[in-house]
């Protein structure tokens, strides 16, 4: 596949207009400002006049399946929204629901430009299946240790775990990888997490874990576990010797930031979902200055409500201009990289996450003849604070397009949305 | 005109499903369950299966032809964004950019669903020229009182005010309305501020003006004026004596809100303007607690940088919530209220605001179909928490269409691409 005349953003964000842009293999394969000598050979060819193409957005934080609990339970405390609404919906849902609520999620992933999301949910399995389905690319946090009471308990099984690992680990040539899920302190017993620190050390795969979302989760550690705080309390159960997503960090103590950088624990800060859940704003300038790894993540629709990553990114940079009184914090640059090669990053996909021949071909094709996108002073100032999630055209995955102009190739969006309106109406029966 | 099962959100923002709404003489002249048994002499009939019906957007503060400057200055504190980049390339404007300028965030507008914005910018007549063209409602603060040095200076004019206001002030059935501009406190002397106050009193207009967006222009203002807030300060020149719309209101004294409420000012809050340029955070809360009006604006695209009111209902929501830790501020009727009815009432237009039968039929068609709309366990939160501008299929303003699919009937939109491009090429030329 060949795009012609198209603009793109290079791997330093500069942009490169009317230029080619040639995918082989599920790789980018060519770059030049003039086409390819061999255009012929390229198979089809997408006229890129008034189309800008960037990086494909690695999300790291997302619960996909939730997409089924999209607006149910609004404007309720954390505590209300948790225990009034989205537990006792969560434990209704069976293998299918989830299923079928991971590709809604996906589809709409694929729709707003994201290749790749670090996905923390129940039964990994149809996770995993549904993942494979999409065509998008996914870290999943195989479900070894959920909550540690009521409906969410699962015993730490390694042949189970084991098993899915073989399955699954690195399948659809490394599309899907593995990592193990450990909620987060405050819903999991010491021994558990030691057995999660443990297990993933000897299986060689890396943790994804919530840490410190919220002031009361903080202050209940530090109760819990002699004033330490979670950042210090995971460390040193072992929990950050192995690659670790950390999401939110919104409540960090002044020691927390160097523990996080030493242990290169990448942090995965949900910007919407921390506003909308009042739990606080995530000091993403103190991490980036500590020198910690800050991707982004839209956390579950139930909290976000949408996976629209340009208006993450969007609303990622605000913020933290914002709250800070100082208006040249996060640059473009560094709101893309959040959304893009620091994720990749995360992810531990090294060919990944940014424009540059040879890394895989995971691309977005923007529209950019719209009028919020006129005029252009500044294309990738245009893209972060101007552009919308709808703009996207066209997603590519590992050189397959899985969304393009309101088709995804790959999946049955009407049986995706009838399946899935299915155990949302069987669930609320079941609710009464 | 005549909707057919359609959803729409009534005056109270319940969902009536599968409902008709017809439209006749540019107001709102049937809604019912069923369809009117007179179906045939509605004229055209458009199908609302999985489309909602909103009332259209009411847009408190903006800069409409600085659409032309959109991303041009990024990442720069607020005086260099001012000082470097906004008042140089501002200083080269003429009428026409400024009539083409305002086409371009008109055409943007129309797309995301505002019918009405309240402008402050200069060049009245190109202004008023360029909104009655487009269709869009506009209350125009007529430039009598700019900054008080520079290039921006003009004197009060009483002669060409009356001029304007006989041409422009009512017409096309109202459409139009003239206000009095003031800038700011700290652009304008004493004896200008008087004089705005007066002339408002006497011809019987309102004022839009600027108020407390920076802390520097409090303390300013302070030191300037005996300790007096802007507010204080204002209130006592008279510019409160006639109906106003105080734009910002970020940094509000105790005091100050008692005399907002008491004075029946209109605050026009944006906060994605006051984020990107770090100004900080409306207290929204307070201002509605003290019984003051809260309409939503966005300020120029400039500093924020994109027209899309359903975002910007969804920051002023997502803000409220995670400033104050309390996630139940701000519910989801709120937000829409401030976008929709309560700007309606700051530019003291009755018959807007909402979909009622007798009002005037400014209306918004969503597209209710695509993933990220999906459940709809609450289709207002849907709205407010999940939807995108980009969703809006049309646009209509006094009953006549202004955007429908990717089409501006009254607008030739090439060619206000050609135009504003020319304009930001030439003023760029002359900056050298």
């Amino acid at each position: 596949m060949l795009f012609t005349d198209i603009h793109y953003l290079d791997e330093n964000y500069h942009l490169v207009p009317h230029a080619s842009v040639g995918v082989r293999d599920g790789r980018i394969a060519y770059l030049g400002t003039a086409p390819p000598a061999d255009t012929a050979v390229w198979g089809r060819v997408i006229d890129g006049k008034e189309r800008l193409l960037i990086p494909g957005f690695f999300n790291l934080h997302s619960h996909t399946a939730m997409t089924l609990l999209r607006g149910y339970g609004e404007n309720l405390t954390l505590h209300d929204w948790l225990t009034k609404r989205i537990f006792p919906f969560e434990a209704h849902l069976n293998r299918d629901d989830i299923y079928w609520g991971t590709l809604l999620g996906c589809a709409e992933m694929l729709r707003y430009g994201i290749v790749s999301t670090s996905d923390m949910y129940l039964h990994t399995e149809a996770e995993a299946e549904a993942f494979l389905k999409s065509g998008v690319k996914a870290n999943i946090a195989a479900c070894v240790s959920c909550f540690d009471q009521g409906d969410y308990h699962q015993h730490a099984d390694y042949s189970l775990l084991r098993e899915q690992l073989s399955h699954y680990h690195g399948c659809a040539d490394g599309r899907l990888q593995l990592e193990l899920m450990l909620h987060a302190e405050y819903t999991s017993s010491e021994e558990k997490i030691y057995n999660v620190a443990t297990a993933a050390a000897e299986l060689g795969v890396g943790i994804h874990v919530h840490v410190s979302e919220t002031a009361s989760e903080v202050a209940g550690c530090q109760e819990r576990h002699d004033g330490r705080t979670p950042v210090a309390y995971l460390a040193d159960c072992g929990i950050f010797d192995v690659p670790v997503t950390a999401a939110h960090c919104v409540h960090l103590a002044e020691e927390d930031f160097a523990v996080l950088a030493q242990k290169n624990v990448n942090v995965a800060t949900c910007p919407k979902s921390n506003l909308k859940l009042a739990s606080g704003i995530c000091p993403v300038e103190k991490l980036l200055a500590a020198g910690v790894n800050v991707a982004l993540g839209t956390d579950s629709v139930s909290s976000n409500n949408n996976l629209d990553f340009i208006e993450e990114m969007r609303i990622f940079a605000l913020l933290q201009k914002g709250i800070s009184g100082d208006a040249t914090q996060i640059s473009t640059a560094q709101a893309l990289a959040a959304a893009t090669r620091c994720g990749a990053k995360a992810q531990r996909r090294a060919d990944c996450g940014s424009i540059r021949q040879g890394n895989r071909a995971d691309l977005v094709m923007l529209d950019i003849s719209q009028p919020h996108m006129h005029p252009a002073h500044d294309l990738l100032s245009n893209l972060i604070y101007a552009a919308s999630g709808s703009d996207v055209m066209l997603t590519m995955v590992d050189g397959v397009i899985c969304y393009e102009n309101g088709d995804w190739p790959l999946l049955d969006i009407e049986k995706i949305y009838a399946e899935t309106e299915k155990s949302r109406l069987r669930i609320l029966a079941e609710l009464g």
